[in-house]
């Protein structure tokens, strides 16, 4: 374990955390779910992205089923969202801030992951952002929509500035807590301003009229 | 292995046989897919959950893929659902019959097989209800459905008990031909007592009207 | 390594490149993605059947992520579809000859690589059928097509037959770069005299009127 391992710890559960909140509120609101679906979906999008993850680099079982407190807190965050979802599901914006912040989580937490098990710099800048985007993926796939991280440039161009600069704070030796918060800050900020000024990258060349 | 190998097998077998029937019938009915497409649509479902369970234990390759009565079975089921396909494709019972048998099956063999591997109870609770729904899962989402797993509160949760079942017999040393049928068999009871009486799982609390 | 290693690695390389042609051409046809969007679609269509190669066969980190050449040609695919595709997406055929190009070359690569991890024929050839397969499949999942292999029953056997080449060729040790361009031909000339007559396997007996 390259940092701390309870700082990794503790970002990768408030990650699974927020993106369980994050899935179940889109359950509520996309798909009209039940509480079943709701929790199943919460948890789909907390622990698919870090399961995608450990199969890529062959940590299986995945910690989220050698590590019952990814699930506790997977389930908590459905059960949370379904209960209040109510309060939340006309305002559009707690799903994008808590998908947002899971992204920046996973990105470093992946980015780290991939490094401690041997993947060279490029790859793990890449697993980081596979770990970000994963999660939302199969959410968006499993309610029908198009995912996120095809739609809007903005979205995976953050993942890959977060894991980036974990891979670069891991080789300079400087990861830590504050290092491993700041990449995590950059790259929420980067997808936030995308958000705000529904910023893309370049759309295709000369479209037709 | 923890029970009599061969009846392990041969429940398995049968809940490849029933999904593969089950995805094949689907394939004709939702998507009306030629010959191969109904083929594959049926091995996908008939196998995909264990293959999905087989990933995460890290159990590879997958049973499937190194025993090849699993393929012959789904292969054989989704022939012989597309021969008859136009004799059951206007009753909806058979599809939800099967998926139910499959969900059950499954769910007790995955739970099985996940503490043969070493996964803790509630580890083994959980890819079990992942191998019963698993199967489902991607074939709704190939042909373009929301999976059944997010709509119906009586899916899930049928398979967690059956799974639950299953970890607490062997716990129990109680585990044996009895035990394994009477876990699945309860498991599709639930799941069929859910479609009869159109049960599901609390809504969302104060729907907007 | 079965057949000359540098051989079955020129024509895996061919084979990103094209899907990744194909995955970015489809993005900004079918979804008009933005150049991000292009990109990663592209990556998927190309490194998606591999990937699912490797995890079924227990090589991981997949050669995706060990070998950087992959990743490289995947990028620099999808951005050549993106800049040239204005001039390419009123024709449909570039995508469809791509996506044969792709499927051929990665059956009989798939099943080669299935043979030399020690996997049966008969799983050789299913495997290299899903390494065929699952990029495109992927592709469709993402952008909510129902997928190629279910709508049209050849584009799974030309797969099947690329494959099955494979391995015969490389049972009765006649396996190079001859044989192996020659089985990805057959399979390319089978898929293409469906696309250009339209055949499919036959439909469900006694459609409904």
């Amino acid at each position: 374990m390259i940092a701390e391992p309870t700082l990794l710890l503790v970002l990768d559960l408030v990650g699974t955390f927020v993106f369980a909140l994050d899935g179940a509120l889109v359950a509520l609101r996309v798909a009209r779910l039940d509480i079943v679906g709701a929790i199943t979906l919460g948890m789909v999008t907390a622990i698919g992205g870090g399961i995608i993850r450990d199969l890529l680099i062959g940590a299986v079982p995945p910690a989220t089923f050698s590590d019952w407190r990814y699930l506790a807190v997977a389930t908590a965050g459905g059960l949370i969202a379904f209960l209040l979802g109510h309060r939340l599901e006309r305002l559009s914006s707690p799903i994008t801030v808590l998908d947002a912040a899971g992204l920046s989580l996973f990105a470093v937490i992946g980015a780290s992951k991939a490094l401690d098990f041997g993947l060279g710099a490029g790859q793990a800048v890449l697993l980081g952002a596979i770990t970000g985007v994963g999660g939302g993926t199969l959410r968006d796939v499993l309610v029908r929509r198009v995912p996120a991280v095809l739609q809007s440039g903005l979205y995976a161009i953050p993942a890959i500035i977060g894991a980036a600069l974990t891979v670069a704070a891991i080789r300079a030796d400087v990861f830590g807590p504050v290092t491993a918060v700041a990449a995590a800050a950059i790259c929420f900020l980067v997808r936030m301003i995308g958000v705000r000024y529904d910023i893309n990258a370049p759309g295709p060349p000369r479209r037709a009229p």
